[in-house]
């Protein structure tokens, strides 16, 4: 079933870009992890914060690609930038508008 | 610039499912006006409320989705099956650490 963890994270003032640079390094273990999607982006709505949206194809996989080296490396790497403020939330995805239909 | 907007809406005591139904309902409107992604999601940390990840070609193309007979149709069958509680946030997507890698 797939996974949708969206996630608000705050970053220090002025270093949201340098949040961003790491969280959007090109990445090959996460596709080879299953990750199907994971958009990182910002908002005039919440300057000083990086939004994420990632979709696993299972939340086992979401779990499982915390402990691969280079996720370790890029949240230690992101931790001195990160301002404590966090939010979002997590969900198993159990149908869309769009299955069977168009775009999927 | 890809747009995602992620939210929450709670749902009245018993009647998650029925707004489960509502927002998977197949929709050949979305993905013709510029949806790329509309999954809908339920959490057991969350037992009342729809969770919901939606990706778009960009901003515009979501904005004038609100306007289609068949949005303003499931809108209004779903309205009074919410409690009120909503949360979430928009954002533009600026990169992906998918982006030419693997599954994208």
């Amino acid at each position: 079933m797939t996974f949708a963890n969206v996630g608000s994270l705050g970053a220090l003032p002025g270093r949201r870009d340098e949040l961003v640079a790491i969280l959007t390094r090109p990445s090959a273990d996460l596709a080879a992890a299953g990750c199907l999607r994971y958009d990182v982006g910002v908002s005039d709505e919440h300057p000083d914060a990086v939004l994420v949206v990632e979709l696993w194809v299972d939340a086992a996989s979401h779990h499982a690609s915390l402990g691969l080296p280079s996720v370790r490396a890029a949240i230690e790497e992101a931790m001195p930038l990160l301002s404590g403020e966090m939010g979002g939330f997590r969900f198993d995805v159990v149908g869309s508008p769009l299955d069977g239909v168009g775009i999927a």
